[in-house]
């Protein structure tokens, strides 16, 4: 093959929204940490530490050293790399003048969660996304640097996808169980899209909430399942994505029709049917990531879902979507949710501008 | 740019050499994996089990899935996957036909050393690399199914180097410390690398030894260094790796040149001039990937280098040099060996033929 170098491609930082949400298609490597503000900082330090962590964001993403990058040259290959921030309940409440969307704290207490505080919550969101991983450790690495004196680690949540450039752009990923993820999903750039995903007032217009959920995948269960059993748990096939009903990735699900003994084709329980509401508005926009950890104990393997979903207001779209994958969804005897966050995105801001300036000036 | 895609790129499995060591450049990925053998795996165990895990390997670095695959679809893009298998010196004890090679043990203790039982040692060594993270994800697993019966994960390392495609190929990679790391190496293909690499003799004839260092990088320390201090603690620029006493990457150091006041121009105490020995059979070929922990405590992040050489004969080749380090070297100041081991590489096979054929039949 020739060489299409991709290391130097960039997102632009600055704009009416944050990057790293539409940014399509969404880059191999993304890692999502949270902090926990120290206890001194205020309003005051809230501004710093956002106009200190804006300015590291706009010069890395464009492959420029960030102002106190001990490995500069580590910053040369931006790979279209993004920072997304997205702001906690306990931020905002420090911020001290608006009022928090009423959406803006834990999520209700499924029946299917099993939450740990090591991987939920937290008051301000890092999402370091790029197509070389490389760039992202080092990404983050600076930011944490720069938020030393304001903010402590809570969680890091490295994820992946297929690399750049090994499959045809626009392939939907797959899953760590080999289903294709992502097929029924807003296309940023639509109106569609913008719609379900952005706010339109208040500080937040232009911003939008985030659902981040770490969903343990048992795949040692879900390889003891007949194909045929992990194919009706969803509603699509494995081998190209397209429903029980239809033979292309992108056809339409028909949800009414029954088998000859009058069955539904797309079983009741099917996490496709589950997962879709008469009520348009209950839609997100997905951009996870698949996570791959060291198997502990007898596990072949330790490995799930960076479930990460944007909507412009998470109660009305995402909670009811999940309230119903949580009274009945197959899909759930293999996975477990273990952790959850919900953040405030901030919208994005222009040159010479921060994020969260809309809160905090 | 154009989409170059690499996906379906294969690497030969079956050959004189296994495949993972000379193939170049290094892929994206690599997560190697150690394993303990069952009490009850004997020499019958050990041939079933190298053939299958030689099976899954032959097929999924084609692009083919594994006999019992769970998720073919997962197998279908190998960029460049290879799997490449070690031998510890208990595995070759339950064959209990031929000698081990006297350097095949724990390598004698270093005053640098801080090693975890959990990162060192092992009786069966996999190396699974690719362009592609997903693929070693889906790799690893398979083959980890396949050795339920024989044995069980002992540890896992991952590890990275930049993305297939962000830089030209051949650029020399970077560690997380910033530094050019690979420079001065013997070159895949070459008489010298041959030389160095591969066994001539004996059932390993065609195969090699490899030492497996997990080495961590204390980047919060070093980053209170200033870069001058940096580049004289290895020897070399920062900026583009060259020696102090050059221009360019691959400029010969010129370990004589002093300062106008007297000193060496490339400190005694540099990495440089204590990793070169005046014997060239003290040589070996790195093939290292860096590793990115999730931080614990107050660290800003929990790096290091995954430092993996292969060579004929450790004890003549790696063991002096790895002295030399132990007794003066001012990187360690700023880097701890936390886990070792030691593998015997067998040779490739042919088709039809299995890894380690040379031992168990
Ligand atoms: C590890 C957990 C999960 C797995 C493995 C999974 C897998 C899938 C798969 C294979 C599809 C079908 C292809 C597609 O349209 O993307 C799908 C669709 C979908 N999933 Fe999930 N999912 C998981 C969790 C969730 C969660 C937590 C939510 C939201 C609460 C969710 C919401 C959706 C939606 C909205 C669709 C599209 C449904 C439609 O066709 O309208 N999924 N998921
Ligand atoms: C985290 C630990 C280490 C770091 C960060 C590191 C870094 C470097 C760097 C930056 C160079 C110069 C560029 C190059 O030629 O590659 C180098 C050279 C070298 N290193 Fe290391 N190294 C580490 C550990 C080791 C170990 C454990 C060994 C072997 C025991 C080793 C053996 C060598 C050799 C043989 C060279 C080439 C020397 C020459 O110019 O002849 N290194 N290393």
């Amino acid at each position: 093959m020739g060489e299409a170098l991709h290391g130097t491609e960039t997102v632009d930082f600055h704009g009416t929204y944050q990057a790293g949400i539409a940014t399509a298609p969404p880059q191999a490597y993304a890692t999502l940490v949270a902090l926990d503000l120290h206890t001194q900082t205020d309003r005051d330090g809230l501004r710093r530490m956002m106009q200190l962590l804006t300015d590291d964001a706009a010069r890395l993403t464009q492959g420029v050293a960030a102002l106190a990058d001990s490995e500069p040259e580590l910053a040369l290959v931006p790979s279209r790399l993004t920072v997304t921030f997205g702001f906690g309940p306990e931020l905002v409440r420090r911020a001290a003048t608006v009022d928090a969307p009423s959406w803006l704290r834990p999520l209700p207490a499924f029946g299917i969660d099993r939450l740990q505080d090591a991987w939920s919550d937290g008051d301000l969101l890092i999402q370091v996304a790029a197509d070389d991983r490389m760039t992202v450790a080092h990404t983050v690495r600076m930011l944490l640097k720069d938020t030393r004196s304001f903010a402590r680690l809570r969680w890091t949540q490295p994820g992946f996808r297929r690399a750049r450039g090994s499959q045809a752009s626009g392939t939907t990923m797959r899953n760590l169980f080999g289903q294709v993820d992502g097929t029924v999903n807003p296309a940023p750039g639509t109106a569609d899209f913008d719609e379900l995903v952005w706010i339109r007032d208040g500080w937040l217009a232009g911003g939008t909430g985030v659902v981040v959920r770490r969903i343990a995948m048992n795949l040692d269960k879900w390889d003891e399942l007949d194909r045929s059993g992990r194919e009706q748990s969803v509603g699509r096939y494995l081998s190209n994505g397209a429903p029980l009903t239809g033979a292309q990735e992108h056809d339409e699900p028909d949800f009414e029709a029954t088998t000859a003994i009058g069955f539904p084709v797309i079983p009741e329980f099917s996490h496709v049917r589950r997962a879709r509401s008469e009520d348009t508005r209950q839609r997100i926009f997905r951009r996870a990531y698949n996570y791959d950890d060291a198997p502990v104990g007898e596990q072949i393997s330790s490995s799930g879902l960076l479930f990460v979903s944007y909507q412009a207001d998470v109660d009305a779209q995402f909670v009811p979507l999940q309230q119903r994958l949580d009274e009945l969804d197959l899909l759930n005897e293999w996975t477990t949710p273990i952790g959850s966050a919900v953040f405030a995105i901030p919208p994005g801001c222009a040159e010479g501008g921060f994020i969260g300036e809309t809160l905090l000036t």
